[in-house]
């Protein structure tokens, strides 16, 4: 519906201030809006729908990098709401007033869609059969990658690839940051740091290694460069009002940025793709697509103009202030996204009004070439930026967190929400992007999200080294990594059985059980049918309470061949998490398959399994499995 | 000790690097370091003792505003340590290596002291004995304040006190930050705002409101203004290397520092608090004393210079981020800290070997002076920054914290490690300084932090009002500031008990049991001897976990009249707690006397005391009491 249509049932309409609004009661709980800050109830914050360069995911930010306006509200009735907007957006839920939803529109031009189903699980089913099947990702994509900002040139990454080696921990794919690239141009490879690309991607995909390089969204201004001279010529890029080509700096200094919501720019953009996909590389990270503007060259001018102002005065707390806001607000400058235009059939649209669909369009781009360049075999792709459909094309990390604890338990809560809106294929920087990691953390980390699709650790340039053997003892590391290739028969099943039947793989417990303590639980998920975790989030911690909202067993594991069984009762357990352990809880009547392990994805030995079983006997569990490389949808 | 001249017993020296390092068994916990980000046990950050005007309490913060080198490793042996310092130091608590205490020193040149005791309790005891008595208010600061940043004239702070009047919320203070001075010129003010400051003060006073007005460490520079002027003419102020006196700019803009470390500089200062007092003012609050510097002047000339160098360039990666820097470095910059030097005894010391004891000595120049100038009558002080021994003149505030449930945690965390230290008259921004409180976290922050010594809500300029008024209905608060006021003669008579024996008013619990799971426990603390909290610091939560190391009586209050009791035996418990709600923890043989709620605190009625008792009678409590204004020490 359109917001200037129809009413919309229980909501008070101001078409004067383009705002919905409804009460909600004190137990009301308001699932979703994908990837945002706090906890999977989202009540008691504003957030606003604006896809954001935000590395500082503060309990008090509004936007991150993804718009997902998806919810459920889960009240005396529970319905779920998408409110389609390439604009801004903002969900006021239970900020103002404590009890009751706001959503303020930038415009009436909105189109909301009410879900309706009988409970929250098939509210999300149905959301996603209206936007579609869900991207499938190489099963090598489920191994454990490392990554770092940036790993040089070829010997660092042969230096990564055998100390993992040496130390017998499994890994599947090395990613290469903006470093890989010459000047940080966009399809061109720093030839000095890697002399002859294809051979050195084949040099590690014999050792199982995928490299997976990153792909930025801003096109390097240089005379010579194809892609901007192609881009140019065609009017490929974003324009000011003027008609010229915006110019807007990211890491190579100043850029183009292509027009992806044009379909003749998409097919192009898309097509490059194949330069590094020819050279053997089968997965990729689109990155800085919300887009990241560092600076917009007509903005940069102002700005030291605006010092000119400051210089030879007594600054004193209003102006001293504003001085440093002056520069401390250049990048990501709100004014700057209505500098520019694209060009969608032939109208110009300013950028702010569809802000929403850029990096969902970049990524796009590059899933509807890989369909015609690579039409048999799936290639792995998630994005920074995303928008509601764009889970058709790609997944998603959720950008540049930190080595905090409060992220370690962030990154928990924001894998359901991802999920509702179809965001099955994604993950967190585990360890922590931006600065330091500890040992414990980076171990508790790669416990709490033993199950993540995408097992990625990556770290900032300028932060402590925080690949697995950068800490002295490595056994503890190696024995959590070999007990998540163990796992990755159950969690490819279950990933892959959501995936195809529009299911989630990570869920809140109150999706699937009625007792009112579970509507609170913040700090446990179910995963897939079988599964239901309860991580270690807070440093110095060797235990947890846990909530079973039914009888479960616990697996208490040190290892992939090294664990304990017990069954606890429905209720309130404290349970004993050594630093080295993991416990997860089977349910009932369920079962879970555990591989020998692996030196990486190919290697696991289906044929070996054991069963963990609980009520049940192997039988009950119905094992998805598949080459893991073919096309499926 | 001093590090040169000895061994220390269980230490690894490096004379070389100037660090000392020990080994730290698996379940050591290291309490203390006063005022730091993370938990209650230390273990796992790097923490730089070098006060700090740090508004933002992240986890991977190493300095905050004070100086607090005091810490308890509780191992197979249990000892404390005082480093003693003006200098930075670095305490590395299992960073590096998991398994390591390293401490870092700049120089040689430090005073360690072994503190031994048979346990914590006896540790923290003789580490008091030795650093002296500490600080006592006058009663009616253990009442409820309202502050914000600012009250802008008499008509706002009129509005303020009617409208918890009309409410009949009771209220002991109210705070005048910066906006009250002249152009942010200490000891004068705003006489357009305030015409009549002293008939003010009489007339807040006669409703039983004290004005707490705010004392900054930069003295303006401006002709005719006395403060500069006998400052300059006597040499009270921090210099330069080449003896002129230091500009640098906080609040005012260009501005000196008093050379607090001046037995005359602070005497003169100290004797300026008379104004104020004069005025019927008996409360202060000292801000920017670590000290804080928005720039030096010399230093604003270089940024200017550097800034030019970037105009006109293509900015990438590498110069964008330099230029940020450039501008978002200047204040409070390093570099700045080592630009003055201070005079002391005759011996020029550049600023940064000293840096520690500024705020300190600014607070004790105000301490010296009260004992002068107010030898009979107690004065209201507390300080930003703080370093060891501080505690005899002044509390602390934690600082510019954020309207964030993770900081109403932390507040709860920092409290019994500044009670090891003295810094018992301490307490938080309660709803949280920077960002948008909402009414839940208010709620929360009241309920959690009910028995703060010092109980004021604060709120920085551009943030959303929180005075308890702001939210719409304001029952709960009306209930839970009364309950305070029910509390305090319980609270003032613990307070006092622990000031006048060098004991703690906030405890961890591993300070009063034995068993393993208290070492853990990081969100529930003694409070005296007859209570244990656990506060509930979750968005959304309607209950917590609760760990009793022994059998408790919980009493459920909705206010101070509306409660119920129920004992609990020994053991984890959940336990609900709605957001109107408090739950405290009688111990064993210990009762709590609540009073009728009063108006404010000079009207509690001792005479009317109901006692709340668990195995025992109400005799059985020592309560101290007193006029809450002759000076006791």
């Amino acid at each position: 519906m359109t917001s200037e249509k129809k009413d919309l049932p229980g909501w008070l309409i101001d078409s004067k201030l383009n705002t919905f609004s409804r009460k909600m009661g004190k137990k009301a709980v308001v699932y979703g809006l994908g990837e945002t800050v706090r906890g999977i109830n989202k009540r008691g914050w504003t957030y606003t729908s604006f896809c954001s360069d935000e590395p500082n995911h503060f309990e008090d930010k509004r936007s991150l990098y993804g718009a997902q306006n998806f919810f459920i509200i889960d009240d005396e009735d529970t319905v779920g709401y998408f409110w389609d907007t390439p604009e801004s957006v903002e969900f006021d839920i239970g900020f103002s007033k404590i009890d009751e939803i706001i959503v303020r529109q930038t415009s009436p031009d909105v189109d909301i869609y009410v879900i309706e189903g009988k409970n929250k699980k098939e509210i999300v089913s149905e959301f996603r059969k209206l936007t579609g099947a869900c991207y499938i990702p190489p099963k090598w994509a489920f191994g454990y990658g490392q990554s770092r900002w940036s790993y040089i040139n070829e010997d660092e990454v042969r230096e990564v690839v055998s100390k993992y080696e040496e130390l017998g921990i499994p890994i599947d794919s090395v990613y290469l940051d903006i470093d890989y690239m010459e000047r940080f141009k966009d399809f061109t490879i720093n030839e000095e740091a890697f002399p002859d690309f294809a051979k050195f991607v084949k040099e590690m995909l014999d050792k199982g290694i995928h490299l997976v390089p990153i792909i930025d969204a801003g096109v390097k201004v240089e005379d010579g460069y194809s892609v901007y001279e192609e881009g140019v010529k065609n009017n490929y890029f974003c324009k000011k009002e003027d008609g010229t080509d915006l110019v807007a700096a990211v890491w190579p200094g100043k850029s183009h940025f292509p027009d992806f919501l044009n379909d003749e720019v998409r097919a192009w953009f898309g097509q490059k793709y194949k330069l590094l996909l020819d050279a053997g590389i089968d997965g990729f990270w689109n990155d800085m697509n919300e887009p990241a503007i560092f600076y917009t060259e007509d903005h940069l001018r102002e700005v030291f103009d605006e010092i000119e102002e400051f210089k030879g005065k007594n600054l004193d707390i209003h102006s001293f202030f504003k001085f440093k806001e002056v520069v401390g607000d250049i990048d990501n400058n709100s004014e700057d996204f209505k500098r520019f235009y694209h060009n969608y059939d032939g109208v110009k649209i300013r950028h702010d009004k569809v802000h929403n669909l850029f990096g969902f369009n970049m990524t796009k781009a590059a899933g509807e070439a890989f369909e015609k360049i690579s039409p048999d075999k799936r290639i792995l792709m998630f994005s920074r930026a995303s928008y509601i459909g764009m889970h058709r094309y790609g997944g998603v990390w959720t950008g540049d967190n930190k080595s905090w604890w409060s992220h370690l338990l962030l990154s928990i809560q924001q894998m359901p929400a991802l999920n509702m809106c179809g965001f099955l294929y994604s993950g967190c920087d585990i360890g922590g992007f931006g600065a330091d990691c500890t040992e414990d953390l980076l171990l508790r980390w790669l416990e709490s999200g033993l199950f993540n699709p995408l097992y990625r650790n990556h770290a900032a340039d300028y932060t402590r080294r925080q690949e697995l053997y950068s800490f002295g003892e490595t056994v503890d590391f190696k024995n959590i990594v070999g007990l998540r290739y163990a796992l990755i028969p159950y969690i490819y099943s279950e990933f892959m059985k959501a995936a195809l039947n529009n299911g989630m793989f990570y869920m809140p417990l109150a999706f699937e059980y009625k007792d009112e303590r579970v509507n609170e639980i913040e700090d446990q998920l179910l995963v897939g049918e079988s599964i239901m975790i309860a991580p270690i989030y807070k440093q110095n911690a060797s235990g947890r309470y846990v909530y079973l909202p039914e009888d479960m067993k616990m697996v208490r594991f040190r290892s992939a061949f090294d664990y304990d069984e017990e069954v606890l009762q429905k209720g309130d357990h404290y349970v004993d998490v050594a630093l080295n352990e993991v416990v997860i809880f089977i349910r009932p009547g369920h079962a879970l398959p555990i591989a020998p392990v692996s030196k990486n994805v190919s290697d696991i030995d289906y044929s070996k399994i054991e069963w963990i079983t609980y009520r049940c006997d192997a039988s009950s569990y119905e094992m998805y499995n598949d080459d893991g490389y073919s096309r499926i949808n």
